[in-house]
């Protein structure tokens, strides 16, 4: 189903890496709405992933860029702006790594090398973008900026580890700069706290399944799915939301207000 | 411009007075967005309003309801079922009223006879209107119900007086009903907390003048008017939202998370 | 153990029905910390509970006041500090009740009647306790006034039905009435947030043993007791805390920031 | 005044750089209530400093340490035991630097060296002090370990630049150590969100005399002045708060929950 929502915008979506990514069924969901985009991603991931396909099903050019370099985002956002004819409309940012999870070290036993590039890739990438961004004046009037988040932020989940303070770290930067891009330009950015989702890089967290079963159980609605995030973003893209900015958005079936729900507090009860 | 986002959905918008009302500018733009719906206030407020135009504007019935009284909520339920050809999609309740204000009663001397009548009136109203809904089974699954509230539901604006109590226990109640209508009936219920808005309602408020134009200074994005709530209000009420339940989301600009602004600071830096 | 924190200090202390209330506790912390009182509760309360074994205990007087009632609130206020021989320094609200959860009626089945009495008596009297306090010009400065809470105002726990409401109305009239009281007599408002405690008014809610088991599981430091309350109440009374107010303080063992512990999650991971 | 609180009880307090230091008050305050510490600061300021003055007053030794290092906070928490003779029972961190701030570059045009440099000096080194004490169970049970942070973690304040997202990963840090200190240690960590405050640090940041001024008028209680956060700090290691952890806790006379004030409105109300 289309309505249109998006005819005639431009924009960048980073992240997409295969059909799992919910910056993936994004593309595919903002290609329906009528809008055109470059897709992003690290030259390491774009080897390993399959957004070539992604390119052609919505007929998108692909850039790679490292998100930590500003030297790509400055290529990135150049280019992208040549190849859409104008300035940009939305961007998505759907980045995210941690090494100390991949490698299964504990949040008391940090090894802080890779703290530090978790942080730079995950959250200090997004304040990079939205610097080239502004910069070079790059996105139009009642533009629409968002990231992808996880409720990690506020409430600790054990096993997200350092994520968790990437994610807070990343929420605050839409903050701050979403004053300065409100103020300067008539820019929005806000940040969608989605769901745990079964993506390709969601499913390697350590205790996946039983997490995401719990927080269906805990969800009066279920949990929100990837095209579920993708409806939601477009609709943060769209001219309908254009005064809402610096704003964490709990895109969560209703998780991140419930206490306890019957069917969890029945574990509890015998 | 429309989008035909709420095509074949119907529903019920209370609390249009007149062309100033933010429910009165949503009711224009559902009905632009292909929204069925029935029009319904309070018997006083109608007598006064100029609701009949609007009527007549969007091809709606309108049916009287003081919506403190279980028996009119009922009444006006099942005729909207009946005139609209089926269950609902989609309420909008904006619905608010404090004699202590009206009066001139400072926070600090509240007649309680008033509180009491304002907290009926002002959140009460809201349960009445669900539990009506709820009980007779009127919404279609993935429904929306959207309530309006204020952040001095959060924070204290001292003019705003025992309304900010009720905004309170409204934005409760959205969330407490929004669990069992979510895990019962996969129905969401979510409040705005809209910027200030020279309705007359709003303008009635003493130090409206005042306090709009700080909150204009405040908001990178400036104050968001009745006619982009109404917007929001339509994204809240389309397919896009559907996984988002028992939030307050604030539709202000930014002014939610902005601590000063450069505009405000300069009138304390001598 | 004392540390004759409230030496000096002259209070009210609401709602001590029997010794495992938090306000019984409280009252002999309190007075362990050098605080002298009166004891108030419902006449109804007064005559099931055991208070007059406390005030013996603690050398206070008990003056039986309903908290709805505006001119008992009067007569105690003007009591206590000819009593006491002077003006207050701190006052414990500690009242709550539901009838609705009493009669076992259902959130989406509320008895509208029953509501309204339950949000007089649980909210709307710390508001009739303050003003009271606030027009005899009661307080002392500095002086600080504290109401227990709970966390279902901010997040849904099906079983605590309309009394969520109630909190979440109650911590609205604690900023409000904070700011004026903070800002014409430098006294500070409060809210703890307390974790679920085995009183007997708890006890009685449908589901608790269940509840209270899952919210010892969800917090790192384990459900913090009624003793525990009291130590915090005693900090919040005394002079180490007079620029904190029209906060709401959660005192929980670190439950509302937990999303979700190790031991909760292994329920769910088979 | 002295209460004996903090009577046997032992720590590590960050950050005393001279008397108008919130870390140098606290200290004296900690003294008088009867707890021994080591002092530590960073060797640059140390230099700067008269931290010496502070220790003597206090019967205190001083242990230079770059709270970005491991391996000096290795050998501050092993001489810190040995020194004071046992296990602490509480941790101070007032650490906090922006090299952006004080050359003046603007948030939207950061330079990330500097940045990332911020952000170890500023939050990492809160998460490797906690790291440290947790690896060599350097802490009590019901030990108190506090930072001091500021409101730009929630709200933003253009001129505290990118110090806003350091605060807000510093305060993510807490939440997610806290979790683990506390099941693992029964230890407890909280952040302080206090006034802005004229020490020699804040008064360096542009526009702070306009920024102060605004404070004061917002806050019904007026700003915390640096001996009230000692006070509060106090309470926070005492025996009074044990199970208040992973919380944010404003120390602000009510600044947070005020929307705006009765004195602001008025500068915009002509």
């Amino acid at each position: 189903m289309s309505y249109n929502l998006l005819k005639g915008k431009r924009g960048i979506i980073f992240g997409a890496l295969d059909p799992n990514s919910i910056a993936w069924i994004t593309a595919e969901r903002v290609h329906e709405e009528g809008g055109t985009f470059v897709l992003s991603n690290a030259p390491i991931a774009m080897r390993m992933g399959q957004i070539d396909e992604l390119a052609k099903k919505t007929g998108s050019q692909v850039i790679a860029a490292d998100a930590t370099s500003e030297e790509d985002l400055e290529n990135l956002v150049k280019q992208s702006m040549e190849i859409l004819g104008g300035k940009l409309d939305f961007v998505l940012h759907s980045i995210g790594m941690s090494i100390n999870v991949r490698k299964g070290r504990a949040y008391t036993d940090q090894k802080y090398d890779w703290t530090q590039k978790g942080t730079d890739v995950s959250a200090m990438s997004f304040h990079k973008v939205m610097q080239t961004l502004y910069k070079h004046d790059a996105m139009n009037e009642w533009g629409s900026i968002v990231a992808l988040t996880y409720m990690a932020a506020q409430r600790v989940f054990p096993d997200y580890n350092d994520m968790a303070d990437n994610k807070a770290y990343l929420e605050s930067i839409a903050r701050s700069f979403g004053y300065f891009f409100g103020r300067d330009k008539n820019v929005r950015v806000n940040t969608i706290s989605q769901s745990p989702t079964p993506t390709t890089a969601g499913k390697g967290v350590k205790g996946f399944d039983g997490f995401i079963s719990y927080a269906e159980k805990m969800s009066p609605l279920g949990n929100a799915t990837a095209a579920d995030c993708a409806d939601y973003t477009v609709s943060l893209f769209s001219d309908l939301t254009r005064k809402v900015t610096m704003q964490n958005l709990f895109h969560d079936g209703g998780f991140s207000n419930t206490g306890v729900s019957q069917e969890v507090i029945e574990y509890f009860s015998k």
